[in-house]
């Protein structure tokens, strides 16, 4: 836990300065550092935190697009935020992150004004050994953004070499993940975890190549008082790709509750070399 | 099929006039009407042709996220396309489509000039009879968009009467579609393919009820030359969803060749009421 003298690095990477025509000035963070940008997930919580900050949103995030159109370069960026349309309970918004004369990443975004209807869920979480019961992950690569996430895999733990593997390996992983340091829940959160899983086409072929998300979807399907009920305890998380070619792969992942509630459904287009 | 002098109700629906400032004027289908507004996947495919049109334009579509953010009038409406970043092969785009003071859809999408990778398909295509031996549906609401597709339903055919099911059905269906009249396939007409699944919570609960598709996503995993291969022959369809309340429930779905390749992974989260 962090206290606000000391604010917890996801936090402290959502702050921005708002200039008078209300675009808001951030920085990149150093915890969520990925190989030579920063880790997308903390990319998608920035651009969902600048929507929740304007000031006409209504309601709570249910979808979110982020396109990563460039690299982006440590240091300062600016947000702008453009309302397209505000229903009476469901609301859309468009982003741009800019450095320089570069948008290096836009996102579309639908908040709403949720209220209770007829609820249903059709299939189960997968079954598994509680997060307690399964090992964090020790041995991980240096980067940054591995640092702040705890993982515990259940199945399809990544093994990346120098050398591919013989065959191609399952593109399933199924894991435990929470923030590291541990923080509640809320949905800024969750916009990140949707993109905790490394890169598929690594873990199929067991090497490490030129690859990074183009663009990523995440549906949120929990209230924020929902999410706060998960509180600091891990998520289950699993993905799965079906088609590698042609320098871009698919990605479907979901993010469950320690309750067996489906909290988020996240899908991405994965471009890689070779 | 159809002739120059009387085109697909496809082509017709993506025929623009372009304005001098590069806007494009279009107008709504009624070959595509839905209840009260176009079915979402012409709508999907305006836009992407709105991107193919875009003088900058390098490669084939790779992501498109269509953002339904108001209901669209029987008419005239235009769409402008903003080119957001173009690298050596990848470009994105983003594009609205507006009628009157409204947008009433954005779209980003993302192209890229494809070069040949390292393949691999992790999952097979769902084993179904061939299409050749599954009826044609015949009994279909009377809703103009449905005549432009002809469904072949291997599983989960929705049965949607005036009073709900006793217990909640499955989400999942598995069909063969092609349009109709037939058409060879490619990009546009695969976009707008990748929304033809009656909503999900009709097929579930047995009960039409206010519904409508907010947020759509879909990826491209076959080049122009693969699909003009499929030619008009149908298509595979799978959709399923997990969680419905509170006003929102997700579908993931898949599209795939009659020889077992992916064509398109598509999500979307759709709004519906009580």
């Amino acid at each position: 836990m962090t206290d606000a003298a000391s604010p917890h690095p996801l936090d402290a990477a959502l702050l921005f300065q708002p200039a008078a025509d209300g675009t808001l000035a951030g920085r990149t963070s150093p915890a969520y550092w990925n190989m030579v940008d920063p880790f997308g997930g903390i990319t998608a919580a920035q651009l969902l935190k600048a929507a929740l900050d304007h000031p006409a949103r209504i309601g709570e995030p249910v979808a979110q697009t982020v396109n990563f159109s460039a690299p982006i370069a440590e240091g300062a960026f600016t947000i702008t935020v453009k309302e397209i349309r505000s229903g009476r309970s469901v609301q859309h918004f468009y982003a741009e992150l800019v450095q320089g004369e570069t948008i290096a990443a836009n996102a579309t975004m639908v908040f709403a004004r949720r209220s209770p209807t007829w609820g249903h869920h059709a299939s189960p979480m997968p079954e598994v050994p509680s997060a307690e019961a399964v090992p964090v992950l020790a041995k991980k690569p240096p980067l940054a953004w591995l640092d702040a996430y705890e993982f515990r895999y259940v199945s399809g733990l990544p093994s990346i070499g120098s050398e591919a593997h013989e065959k191609p390996q399952s593109a399933s992983s199924l894991l435990w993940v929470a923030d590291q340091p541990p923080r509640p829940l809320d949905h800024v959160a969750l916009a990140s975890l949707c993109d905790i899983f490394i890169v598929r086409i690594f873990q199929v072929r067991g090497l490490r190549t030129p690859a990074g998300t183009v663009s990523m979807t995440s549906y949120f399907h929990a209230s924020a008082a929902e999410l706060a009920e998960q509180g600091t305890r891990p998520l289950l998380a699993r993905a799965d790709s079906i088609r590698f070619g042609d320098q871009f792969h698919d990605q479907q992942a979901e993010l469950w509750s320690d309750a067996g509630k489906l909290l988020a459904t996240t899908t991405q287009v994965v471009w890689f070399r070779e």
